[in-house]
């Protein structure tokens, strides 16, 4: 039976972090985290599959259930974009907000490394397919729900790249408000508006000459 | 010096999509691939660096060619989702509409797969940084392009489920037209004219009660 380790997880993450950032992911072993972490390999295989699932695991699952958790719980008839925002945003509090430090230097090791990009590619491609699930089952037609499960995971993906580089402490509620704007301000845009000619079109107007 | 095989890219390409139809992407060999098209092991490596490759490789990068270069050539001031849009409308002509049973053929592949669903979402991701590079070069400011081109290449991710699916003959700029309609749409909408009340808003009103 495993010794019971007070938050073993978080303490094989933080090492993690810490290591990759020193010394490269690649460089990097499993022996090394856990005697960061003052722990044994074997805890670290009671907890992560490999090294790559520091990164990843558990935040991903918890992320996926708080973000359908609170679409289901969302009132009756709201768009579904909005209800994939509001779920988004409930795991930004209670998940992200207090580890920007820690999420920041994520990215950047992943952001350096393709293996790793990938996976997070399939993450991301995962927590879609748990979103539109949610929303269909909300009663949301199967299209509208993927392409709204999609457009909120966009909208994420904006809004974490921006609160990780930003110098103020707006939290990442706010950027999650900034990239839905920015979403919909494009999406609205149309060549008509835009004042300029659209090829095959005979009412297009110039703004200048 | 390699002979000279009219259409080898074509053929093998055809050889591996039958093969992987007939009996499995994974028990399929390059070997068999190279004698289906009539063509010889080397050849194949002349061609593809894997068995994989034959999935991806041409296609993807003549699609970011000519998305990038449409995108280039936009009146100036179209608005960037609009140009995306145009881009992959002209790759949608070009390459994609020749080739339906082909590309319905590819998407089952491919969603069988873990790895190859793997190497398709890292392909669909260079296409964006592509495209957002294409923006840049037009003056869009670098937060805006990357979004633009992320939800251009989400409507064109949509169009292309609808249409390798749909049991008529429309065209697959159609369905660009169709799912660029449907990202506006989703975009627009919001609470207030759901009319459903928000948490937090004291001025939401119900349509049922």
């Amino acid at each position: 039976m495993p010794r019971w380790e007070p938050d073993a997880v978080g303490r094989l993450q933080a090492a993690a972090l810490e290591l990759f950032a020193e010394q490269g992911f690649e460089r990097t072993t499993v022996v090394e985290i856990a005697q960061r972490a003052g722990l044994t390999k074997r805890s670290f295989f009671n907890h992560f599959a490999d090294k790559r699932e520091v990164l990843f695991g558990p935040v991903a699952e918890g992320q996926r259930e708080i973000v359908t958790r609170e679409i289901a719980a969302c009132p009756d008839g709201l768009p579904p974009l909005e209800a994939v925002v509001l779920g988004l945003r409930a795991a930004a509090d209670a998940i992200f907000e207090v580890r920007r430090a820690e999420v920041t230097r994520r990215r950047e090791i992943i952001e350096a490394n393709p293996e790793l990009r990938e996976r997070e590619l399939r993450k991301r491609a995962a927590l879609t397919d748990g979103i539109a699930d949610a929303l269909r089952a909300r009663g949301v037609d199967s299209d509208t729900a993927l392409l709204s499960a999609r457009a909120g995971v966009l909208v994420q993906q904006t809004a974490m790249r921006t609160w990780t580089r930003s110098v103020d402490d707006r939290p990442l509620r706010d950027f999650l408000a900034d990239a839905l704007h920015s979403l919909r301000t494009i999406a609205a845009q149309t060549a008509d508006q835009g004042g300029v000619p659209v090829p095959g079109r005979a009412d297009g107007i110039r703004d200048s000459p």
